[in-house]
């Protein structure tokens, strides 16, 4: 009897998720002779009556590879085990999903996507009995179980290509210029792009900053006629005055003051008189198609989920180590993120280059 | 004699600046033998001691014309007529510059730059002799006299590949999304970026909109499964409640509550339920390299404008008109600004494909 | 009783095609009720057994905007009014397709297409009763009776961006390079991708050159420290020597012996030492999707034959004229070459910046 | 004392020279107080009188990083130890080269290149006692020594957006479009791009292939009405009928036949009936400047090499490792090349998403 494997994205949007969906349905539809279902909109499609899936075909997979976003949709209403209700009550829906999953005659399910998407997985398997294989989605790139997760390139180019802009017109106006990129905890984008870039100032989560060095930076700038400069600056960045408080209270702050650069250009106000500006990147970061990297990286992802699910290794997530692809344990995969490593080869080199990191 | 003539760049940063000045130099330096005397900071260069001047050659015009900015600076202290001083008292500072001009053995003054440039420019040949010549620079391309300025098809270019950008991101959450780009007072780069995007719905200063309209064309994409709603807004764009404020009063109001697209995306939150988000491009638009339409542009404006001086055509401005550059007073040109025909085909063209104006 | 009106693609491939049916399908069905009937592989659809269509609803229209290509295919077996039979004779098939015509219950057609295909159109009109509309498509921009087609700038683009690339390696290598784009009589794409691409040397099928000015002018450049050269080279650029043959027997010429910028590179190999590279472009000028300013022609023009069949101006070609569309007669339009204008402004402003045209 | 290296750049150009450079001179020059003594055009800058080198100093970093080629130049007039002489003589210039690097004052020799530098500075450290530092430089990536080569990306990333361009043409034209780029005894470029730009078919120098099966595949998908076909060729890929030949002679017989994409379309021509065309990327994969991955990655090399100058471990290179940067003794490094590995995951990747290789 056919196969039949549901496949399903969750979380925020990343460049290449249609691309995973792509090699997998070549693989186990074109190849393997596999019926592949897409649940819509994370798992709402296994919620709502009637059920909302497509059937994935070769000819669903056209156009697929470069094209940006997912053709299952993520938006998600919520967390099956602690679903919001209309009359605002919450509740347990895992076995509404098993149960649908069951009706529809599924044996497997794959799930694309970040840290929650992939607890839930875990979740359904170990409390429901669904077979669950991971595809990892996190753009921050700071999942320590895979040395790069697809979206991340495409994120750091666009973030490079902005800076590229900026150096522009912060060199015509002779003004200190602010990019906010994405990165809550982790500051890869940032520290990657900002030397791609060429910023002179990287701001990152893990580096709480001085403004002081900040300050002292633009000034030994205009001294030898440099009269603008370029400050990379992660979502999640902090001056060490608000490096004390939690991550939670952090955010809250960094929210209030409109966001990471616009602290980062506050704290300057009062030490320096250059005329300082501030884009925010933004949504622009995560949409669009995704670079040939990325799309390489998904194609192989989704070839690598079809392995799994072939070799029945349910519980694993495939994982790209040391150039090599293959499974891990979802409950070791989970939750073990990667920070910039603040004293390693990166940082250093970003030093090397005469960047400053404001401690 | 050699004939000397000093060049400038004013006012805000605009792709092909660099194209301009390159343009001019080949030709009056490379083939007519002149020197062109680049001054540094709009005036500034002339007011300071010692004078910031560049003596532009043949070599300073490598790697010119698809470099961003502008090699001269366009960082300005202030109208040469009202100066601000540093004991903040306001002085007339134009005979300086007159006197600056002529001890540096000038003969004529190529003003690049917007419409305040040109006043100025303008003001220092009848009140000071001075022989100008003007080469028009509006990224909003909001000027009458011309058909294109350059660095409008460069912003559109770049306002268009973030629409495309976002649609993936809408898409994928089902979101209202709104950009923000460039256009305080005429909505040429939201009116021809939105419809090059794709976008459901451009917001205009030209076209004040009621938030009503906006909210229903979301609910109308809804029905047909269309769950993203794509919104170019203008940042002079102004709901119907504010319409009627003066022009000031305006961008008082929109900037305090954040730029147009906060107020548009507030505007609708009572009367929708969908989910919303705000993008601004900001800084981005005017950075980077210009695209080959400008380019050649500003090459034919760089051209355009040695032939003034060299018909000694003081006064005049180089344009383009029906795809012929030539030379018109800069008196007859200035502060007749074209906003978009809000009757003319290209709103009729927007309305035709489905976008919504909001009126 | 709904209108039904049929649209289709004739000719090469040019970025903008999906633009112009999705703008033609948005007003037409989106807002006018209309059917529309795309006619697959030209005209091909409707002498194939059974008919090839599709019908275009707005759904058809998703992502067509910046798509490159044409979802109706533009394979062509041959001219319906001298259609190549499998047999090997000749056969006059107009009447079969103004058959399928109206058996189809189509009332007009909308060919988007170049000279062939508008004369095509024509004498279907003419000869068989079919009411047709034409939009003009020619990726050379040659068409006397619009100022601009969609295509164009997209190929441009492409175009100066190689040029942009082979400046580093010919810089680096101290090499001539000369790069061969569309134009076999026109070299308006050689002309506007070279100037903004800044190549030294500009070689078009309207001027034959002298390859000893090539030379000299290489020899010039090295002389100043320059050690590269770029030529761009337009496919039906010539030599003087070929200068007097027809124009069939050029072509015969320039195709034995490898292309343009074969002739160009060997015409120079006698009078200079320099080490020489050639690079065709080929086919990739006209595919990807279109630039910003072809998707807003695109669009524009697609609106523009709504208002000719809704005004029931059949004979009519929409075109662009001192930027505004209109129509014209397909009759007086077709075969009316923009060939450069050699003594116009744009190659004034060629030699202005030093580019030598070789002659 | 001040140390005093030189640095030289060997070779053909690819992407991310001028980035290695600038990191260089960054770390060298702007923190350990060096100075760095740019050669110009390999070697040949020691050998010409006078001698030809750049004082590279933080102001000539200015720009450098996103700018293709290389500013030092690597036009080679020839191996310095069988140096081709005017008179058609070849000498030993190589203690000529350790003399004018004594006479300057050089303390060491940093060589970026490929193989042929790295052997000639290997060379030059045994017989002459130049102490040498190598970064590798190979655009096919071809080096087993390490991960990745800074160019590589840069030139897949080139060679998808051709495929991208092809795909539409193809399409609309239902063609057989092969795309031809560089990878004489590797084929990872073809490789990486083809699998990330959809191609049908991967044609590599390490899989000679089988006509019928090319011819096969084209049909397959007819079938199922795909009727374009997208073929990715290696310029190093032969037919089986040519794989028993010696490298030499492959090379020899794909030259006279116009390059291995002409070979391929040729060997199909008796056995399908599907039009086809060829398109060679040909110098544009070499151009441009670099894609942020690569930037980054050169900037790590530049800064890499430092770090081995300054702790003195002349005759090792810089290289990547598992994503670490550390030395590799340029003896065991050179001619250990890294073939596409033919029972690899790319390759099986490849094949699970229905891309033919041939074989």
């Amino acid at each position: 009897m056919k196969r039949r494997i549901g496949i399903m994205t969750g979380g925020g949007d990343a460049p290449g998720l249609n691309a995973v969906i792509r090699a997998f349905v070549k693989r186990g539809v074109g190849q393997l002779g596999w019926e592949v279902i897409g649940i819509e909109d994370s798992l709402n499609g296994l919620l709502d009556t009637p059920h909302r899936l497509q059937c994935l075909t070769m000819r669903s997979c056209q156009g697929l590879l470069h094209r940006g976003g997912t053709i299952l949709g993520t938006t998600n209403r919520g967390n099956p085990f602690e679903y919001p209700m209309p009359d605002g009550s919450v509740a347990n829906r895992a076995d509404e999903i098993a149960q649908a999953f069951r009706d529809e005659g599924l044996e497997g399910l794959v799930g694309i996507g970040g840290d929650g998407t992939q607890k839930i997985s875990l979740r359904l398997m170990e409390d429901c009995g669904i077979p669950v294989v991971g595809v990892p989605k996190t753009i921050d790139n700071d999942l320590s179980a895979t040395d790069f997760t697809f979206g991340f390139q495409s994120a750091v180019d666009c973030a490079t290509d902005a800076l590229d802009r900026l150096h522009t017109t912060a060199e015509s106006h002779e003004r200190v210029m602010f990019l906010e990129v994405m990165g809550r905890d982790a500051g890869h984008i940032a520290l990657h792009a900002g030397i791609a870039g060429g910023a002179d100032i990287i701001l990152l989560p893990e580096i709480p900053y001085d403004p002081q060095r900040l300050a002292d930076k633009v000034k030994r700038r205009q001294k030898i006629g440099r009269l603008f400069t370029i400050v990379m600056v992660a979502e999640g960045a902090v001056p060490l005055a608000l490096a004390e408080l939690s991550a939670e209270e952090r955010k809250q702050r960094l929210s209030e003051a409109g966001g990471a650069a616009h602290v980062a250009m506050e704290s300057m106000r009062p030490i320096s008189d250059a005329e300082m500006r501030v884009c925010v990147l933004g949504h622009l970061q995560r949409g669009g198609g995704p670079v040939p990297f990325d799309r390489l990286l998904a194609t192989r992802f989704g070839v690598g989920a079809v392995d799994l699910v072939e070799q029945d290794r349910w519980g694993e997530m495939v994982r790209l180590k040391n150039g090599v692809i293959d499974g891990v344990p979802i409950k070791d995969a989970i939750a073990v993120y990667r920070l910039v490593d603040t004293e390693g080869q990166l940082v250093s080199a970003a030093r090397a280059v005469g960047i400053e990191l404001g401690a």
